[in-house]
């Protein structure tokens, strides 16, 4: 069987698939509203959260398009904390909607640092909200969010963060961390398909949702909130997916949320450890380097494009490239959701045959 | 097993929900473009389209949205021709966004006429758009979309249709009835699970497209293009949502469209006779009442939410209620996607027990 080792979507383990077998049911009716309700109370333990708690049908990218257009207005001064593609993207749909976004970028592979955001927010007192990546896929970085959040809540900003491929996978307490709005994808570290963006929203969010001008219809929190009331979604949601989620999350809390974050961070050390030891390079500064994907630099003769290549023709290893300008630069190892050291130890034994077929000289 | 009675979700044939226990992919790789560039000819069969087609995560009413913000720019006139709920939603989208827009609104229950469409066009020769509901789920009629396309191009009006509980059951062939945005969603007349929203993009619309200045970042149908040049999707799609539709399309395929339209047609009528047989009264005009769905009007002493109770708790049976100002008011039976006659025989037979116990006197 195939290892699909991508930071998503990530593989789904079997009980989670067969759940989607079961069939449609009315999304009005009271099974389903008794699947919703459980469902979110359950996610809102993962999100360590009691703020309010949206599942949106749409991928995390919708999820990130919510966030913005629910808190902001046109004009609306915006500090983009961006490390990678992913915090790149979150920016653009800020500016697409008409947001003034400042963009505060630090070099890819490193973590934002929490004095240049201090400063920023100095110099521009009128800033109204920051973007943060949590967990930025492309680089292989995890952002200190809680140093983060300590200095945007010095100046009393909204923090809205994209943690698509960090919560349910690593620490992220979002009401200790003051987090406004917060945005995970169902594909990543929950285990099963993509399809549902999973939001919560503080009770300051509320208070810039009512000032915020940017148009919304289908991504709008305030009807997501007025139909959760009746434990249902504004338009019909895919009833599969949350299916799958609610056997996922019953997996997760099974576990424990502690028990979950230290899997992670034995399989990101894991992966790390196993990389350096085939003579490989990190791309990410160690420091920050995240529990849920690993970036591996080209060096020594590696032809990333061949290698990828290789692991999945000859070995039925899935590995991600390099986006955007670090296409063939770096591969990367998704370690989140439904994952052990044991996958860790498959990569590696497949890996240290292959990197030689594709140029690697240790 | 429940009889989902109701005009979507709709139930999902065996093989179309075992195909979900199918394992994640790369939705980057191989095999999912394979699978996507599959689909995506299949579905243009089904649409009778050449035009662009493009798969998008979300619900039908994203898909709506989508229309909207790529087609037109804040200030645009608009005539939105309405005959019920999904009639005004349509226009509430293009409002938020910030069109003019121009209600044209029918009775509930009848449908759209033409000649009040060229009159309103004439009366505002500014407008650039118009939409209109193919099928009005809510109150079970479905417009002679022919006849308005026509007098919209006679204008030479953008056309931008919802389709959602029409296209894959009714017969509407996209380009010669000069479509130029046309929205469906999967868990109608598809048969698989909520999730995905269908659109096709004519010539025409993409022209529209380059001037139309609503943001769009999530729905962007030239985000959409130049990945589809990829065979990929910009954002992570509903991947077991497309693996079910991959399925659904071949059965669709083998019935062969002629057949699916004649089956509907079938079924529709059925549902009609039958309930005209127990002494119920049709909602809807029977001109132009759907075979998609079928609304019945409280009658003779009925007490429309004890009906559903009954039909749900003794029967199994889920049929729907009215939307709006319809609440208690109509019963909504759908029948579209995997549904035969029998399936309307069983509906009836339970009627036939429970319509007595729910105060209905023949």
């Amino acid at each position: 069987m195939e290892q699909l080792r991508i930071p998503g979507p990530t593989p789904c383990p079997e009980n989670v698939l067969q759940s989607m077998t079961k069939q449609m049911i009315n999304h009005r009716g009271d099974e389903f509203q008794q699947i919703l309700s459980g469902v979110t109370a359950k996610l809102k333990q993962l999100f360590q959260t009691k703020n309010d708690l949206f599942i949106l049908t749409g991928s995390g990218t919708g999820g990130l398009e919510a966030a913005a257009v629910n808190m902001l207005s046109p004009g609306d001064k915006v500090l983009s904390v961006s490390i990678g593609v992913f915090g790149e993207r979150f920016a653009s749909i800020a500016k697409q909607y008409g947001a003034d976004v400042i963009p505060l970028r630090f070099e890819w592979g490193k973590a934002a640092d929490a004095d240049a955001v201090r400063k920023a927010l100095q110099d521009t007192p009128e800033i109204k909200a920051v973007l943060v990546t949590h967990n930025e896929t492309s680089t292989g970085v995890t952002n200190d969010l809680a140093s983060l959040s300590s200095v945007v809540k010095e100046f009393d900003k909204l923090l809205l963060v994209d943690a698509v491929s960090s919560l349910g996978s690593l620490n992220l307490p979002v009401d200790d961390w003051q987090c406004d709005v917060v945005v995970t994808g169902s594909q990543k570290g929950w285990m099963v398909p993509p399809g549902l963006a999973m939001v919560a929203v503080s009770p300051k969010a509320w208070e810039a949702y009512e000032k915020a001008k940017m148009p919304r219809f289908y991504w709008d929190f305030g009807k997501a909130r007025s139909y959760f009331e009746k434990r249902q979604t504004p338009w019909t949601p895919a009833v599969s997916i949350v299916f799958a989620l609610s056997v996922s999350l019953d997996m997760m809390l099974e576990e424990g949320l502690p028990g979950v974050i230290a899997r992670h961070a034995r399989v990101g050390k894991a992966a790390r450890e196993k990389a350096k030891s085939l003579g490989l390079s990190l791309f990410a500064d160690e420091k920050y380097a995240s529990n849920t994907v690993t970036a591996v630099a080209a060096s020594n003769g590696l032809d990333i494009g061949r290698l990828r290549k290789i692991m999945l023709e000859e070995h039925q290893v899935v590995l991600a490239g390099g986006q955007q300008h670090l296409d063939g630069k770096i591969f990367r190892i998704g370690h989140l959701g439904w994952v052990t050291e044991d996958d860790i130890e498959t990569v590696t034994s497949a890996l240290k045959i292959s990197l030689p077929k594709a140029g690697f000289k240790s």
